[in-house]
């Protein structure tokens, strides 16, 4: 596979961190460079704590990363520019190289870090440096640092969200902290490791670690190894304390390395012909693959990863709609944690559906860890809080509900997962067809049943009516209400679960309304987005331009007042239910819309590209498809250094699943209808009903 | 005079920190041990920032205290317990010795440090350290330190509010900093100064400093002093920069203590028979004596001085009521610099009567260094701001405007100086006169005019109509603007300026209001705090009980709906304008109102003190003023960590100079009314109109 080597000549050291972020799912760590002081300390997956604006956050737990190198008391800093950070996406390290210098001399200073693969509580580095030009005593310091904090906005402002249980640095570095809000620990312990010096425990106000100083001569090389375990329970910390305690460095590489190799040949992805398309994504995926961790029963999957701050850590529809694919058919066990996440979050959806005046389940916009609402629906933009930005997604951007039935239903229909449509799944299906029954409105003169008041996947429109992807998805929602109490008649295990839950009765009406929902399409082909789009003024975004930088700056400041959309929204829709709609009509629908979108979301090359893949416009698929697949590593979007585009790099995946290779079910039956790409060869093995099926396009 | 001497077994160091914060009136340090980690920074005077939820408040700057030793990398750290800190307020003298220990030996530290009296750019500290039981080489590391940041609420949320400009650690560690608002620019400069070591400069992401290293033997001494210069403007940090490369430590010591006891001298403070309450006003006259920086035209005094966050580094009534008469009789010109404060915020005292749709100026009721209303109104309790307390003196605690023109009037009575009321001490007057004329309301039914929904000095009632002390300040405040327009009928320079202001006809109006003010005070004597006070139900504080610790919990919870008042009001009011109520009077509000006061505010023992010492109740009085003098070293009020109490230590020199010592005006001539005090001797020097008076009690 492939290494990717970020130089800080290139690119801010904040987007390397970013993209050369490691994790196991349970653990993450930023690529920031050990030798510095960073504001990025350790994530843990689904660790979040309440905070200002943003309700719950993911939280910034203490750093466990720093190497320090002093000599007669001075720091050693890397020359500025002269970083060179790699990744080794086939074995899952980070290398580290830089020349550090102090007053007295300079260094050559070389690391490499894991975060072990199958021991999800062992993070590991290595370090090794020889001074150039000077003799002297060196003194090194391998610090927990407990003075990170989340950065709120305005970006002056900084929440601690953990607070020190305890912290003993007699033995060994040992370390207890609990989020604020009292709901999550998180044990640390650190070990070192070197045949060169003696380390022993030290600790100070702001950090506790190891330390030890050594003489050393021009070129004299020392290594040291540094091994720290990240804990939710006291007993994990021991076990993995153990394991650390006993194999060196080497051994615990040795055994990463291996797993992720397994890995990878599993997956057994190819792709030749085109070495920057290759590049690209087995970077995605490599990051994709990090993010679930099999040990735990639930994958909260944030939108910017374990990568950055972005979006505070939070779930949106990425989850389910974008990134449900990939591991559907990579990793399907990771795809049911992903859904576990949304059944153990279903209460606090039916509470929000109660607290809005709605029946049944309604999942919020954006969630943390406990399922509620957790979109910021004012957030100052500047220190006084006197000018604001009002988010009404939170409110209105409601197809959310939708998408997670949708997403159950994608995962039921390629897996056949009974048990866990028996656990939870027809739950959520019968609640959420349930709430869209009370969200609806009969409306008399359309004779139809309509969604006022919503925002739809483009959130350049708000407070609109009928959106186009809401309603066909909620009428999908219902259908799948429909379809699954039927099931429930032909299986005797579900018929108890789906009787308990509903009724014939309810059913009926969930299929009346299914049936008559508005769908504002035009007798030319042309769906509208929502009711009135078209009465808007018309423009075209000039071609090839992503985002809204290359607009005029009148058209810019007046977004929401023209057809421009953000992202794909109707054909989103037209893709998702493809077996809905006939080519022609896709095909009329893509050539209106696409010239009209923006792409500021990263959702919308993706699903673009999917929709042209499977009208077999292949070679414009793959066009796009390249450009979406670069979104990280060619900073598409100008945010890298706030996390990872998951959404995007699996949305990519998505795109080449159900539109290259055609994934789609046939009599019932899974199938392929795979598309030969011009030069471009691609080959991967899939899980589809437990079965390993090789694609090659 | 009295050394002070705390010690960490028997204080918390937030305290002790407080207690030794050592100040020109321009820096202000406080008395964190400098070889720890602390959130504390450096404040300089009138450095404030735009903040959430305070509006602008001071700002912590970059810490210029620290001194870090350490071992082979390891930290010397302070045993805990072990700290004994001493404050010199003869000499200005912050004093420290510690025993810090690492895991390879202990030694004996000692320290002292000064902030400047005269050269007002200039901190200076110096060390001593010896090995008490090893020898090794042994760093030191004397840092700035910019990862401070201002503690919000709740206290998990941290505001950074100053940026690096520039750093530049090649040759002097030299510093720019700039408030995150672009307002202000802050520059800071190091020296180190030792003949046992050589220090280099180094920086760091987090700090700029020296550093060096040196081998000891056990009870080798080494010395090495530390001195920072901080400025405003780049041509003071040249010229004290000067004067710090060429001054040792010893030499700064000693013109800094000359300085020192040469504003003793001038005072002459002499207490005899009562060592306990010397003790607490020689503490308090320190530390007030330390706020006023005479470089400076405007002295801005926050509620907790320079010593804390208390208040964000707000202004309130407490300057002009309380702290002004301290400084008026001790150092005229500062009392002249705290109106010139007043005066440089009168445009936006205009423009918040505008706002409000009144006439006139409205001084706010908090305010920072721009003048306008700084008074939080929703005040975040937990994390996501779910719960908050609701802030209503910003909008309705206007007796603040009344104060200001009060304390105008105060200091041209005493001093006589025609400059400033011409400047702008007649603009104060007038345009508060005309507030109070648009702020009253005829009533019929009353033939007068009332004051509605305001709060008083007690602060406990919300919302009431009128507040004694607010009508008899506002009554005294139109009668000012009388009294001021005669007064220039008689003087040519003022003449013109009056006419200027205002108008015959306009006068004509606020004597007529003036003399129609509603007082709600009753038949049998009793002033009513409000109207409708004496319907509510009564209970009186168990004797001897400060703050509402003592209450039933019963009551704790309701004490709005009681008689129950916070501090001095109606009995303010009547000290402050004593010549408009007979004695009999005063005393019988004064034995209705005392029991039923909780004394939560730090200002109610001075002004029931005051009073005390007015009617002659001079043991009573003494009893009270001891107890009130004692509030920061005696902790009275549980909160001495967030600064020192201004208001009550200058309050209780207001008592003794008002009071006890009787000052007031004869045939318009200032003179002296002396009580005695049982076994105990005090005097004292003011200055009266520019002449020395000596007070002996």
């Amino acid at each position: 596979m492939i290494t990717y080597e970020f130089s800080s000549k290139e690119r801010s050291l904040k987007e390397i961190a970013t993209l050369a972020t490691l994790s196991n799912g349970f653990i993450s760590v930023r690529g920031d460079p050990e030798v510095s002081k960073s504001e990025f300390g350790t994530f843990v997956s689904g660790v979040y704590c309440y905070t200002p604006i943003f309700y719950r956050e993911l939280v910034n737990l203490p750093r466990i990363t720093p190497i320090y190198l002093t000599i007669d008391g001075e720091p050693f800093r890397p020359i500025s520019g002269e970083t060179i950070i790699k990744l080794d996406t086939l074995n899952g390290i980070v290398y580290y190289e830089s020349i550090l210098e102090s007053s007295i001399g300079k260094l050559k200073y070389e690391s490499s870090r894991i975060v072990h693969k199958t021991f999800k509580g062992i993070f590991a580095e290595e370090f090794r440096f020889r001074p150039i030009n000077f003799a002297g005593r060196v003194c090194i310091r391998l610090p927990i640092e407990l003075s990170v904090s989340n950065k709120s906005v305005p970006p002056q402002v900084h929440v601690k969200l953990f607070k020190i249980v305890e912290s003993d640095s007699f033995n060994d570095s040992y370390l207890h902290v609990r989020t604020e809000d009292e709901i999550y620990d998180v044990y640390f312990k650190m070990f070192a490791e070197s045949n060169d010096l003696q380390l022993r425990p030290y600790s100070d106000e702001n950090e506790i670690g190891f330390l030890g100083c050594i003489d050393v001569d021009p070129n004299q090389a020392i290594k040291v190894a540094k091994k720290v375990i990240v804990a939710k329970e006291k007993s994990t910390l021991n076990k993995y304390s153990e394991i650390a305690k006993k194999k060196t460095y080497q051994e615990l590489l040795e055994t990463h390395t291996t797993a992720w190799q397994k890995e990878w040949k599993q997956i057994g992805l190819v792709i030749e012909g085109d070495i920057d398309f290759a590049r690209y994504l087995y970077f995605n995926t490599f990051h994709l693959l990090q993010m679930y961790d099999d040990e735990s029963d639930v994958f909260l999957l944030p939108a910017r990863g374990l990568h950055g701050y972005g979006y505070r850590g939070h779930v949106f529809w990425d989850a389910d709609i974008y990134s449900l694919p990939f591991y559907l058919f990579f990793k399907p066990s990771a795809a049911k944690a992903m859904l576990k996440y949304r059944c153990k979050c279903l209460q606090a959806a039916k509470e929000y559906a109660t607290k809005s005046n709605f029946k049944g389940a309604r999942f919020p916009w954006e969630s943390a860890d406990d399922g509620y609402e957790a979109t910021p629906r004012i957030v100052p933009l500047d220190l006084t809080g006197s000018k604001t930005v009002l988010i009404e997604t939170g409110e209105l951007e409601q197809h959310i509900t939708a998408d997670v039935a949708y997403a159950v239903d994608l995962y039921y229909t390629f897996t056949g997962d009974e048990q866990f449509m028996e656990e939870c799944g027809l739950k959520i299906i019968f609640e959420t067809a349930r709430f869209w029954s009370s969200r609806v409105k009969y409306d008399q003169e359309k004779n139809a049943y309509v969604i006022e008041d919503v925002i739809g996947p483009d959130e350049y429109h708000v407070h609109v009516n009928n959106n186009f992807y809401t309603n066909l998805l909620a009428k999908h929602n219902l259908e799948l209400g429909v379809k699954y109490f039927e099931l429930s008649r032909q299986k005797n295990n579900w018929r108890k679960i789906a009787e308990g839950l509903t009724s014939e009765e309810e059913v009926q009406n969930w299929r009346r309304i299914s049936q008559k929902i508005y769908l504002p399409c035009l007798t030319n082909g042309i769906c509208e987005e929502f009711e009135g789009y078209l009465q808007l003024p018309d423009f075209k975004v000039p071609e090839g331009c992503i985002g809204e930088k290359c607009l005029p700056e009148k058209i810019r400041e007046n977004i929401p007042k023209t057809r421009l959309i953000k992202q794909a929204d109707v054909l989103a829709g037209m893709f998702l239910l493809k077996e809905k709609f006939n080519k022609e009509i896709i095909a009329q629908n893509f050539d209106y819309y696409f010239p009209r979108t923006t792409h500021a979301s990263s959702l919308s090359l993706p699903m673009y590209a999917a929709v042209l893949a499977y009208l077999g416009r292949t070679e414009e698929s793959f066009k796009l498809l390249k450009l979406a697949a670069s979104a990280d590593l060619g900073n598409l979007y100008g945010n890298v250094e706030d996390g990872f585009h998951v959404g995007s790099a699996a949305g990519v995946w998505t795109a080449i699943l159900f539109g290259l290779a055609g994934i789609h079910i046939k009599n019932e039956r899974p199938t392929l209808d795979p598309k030969k790409i011009s030069n471009v060869k691609m080959a991967f093995n899939v899980t589809i009903k437990g079965q390993n099926v090789r694609v090659e396009l």
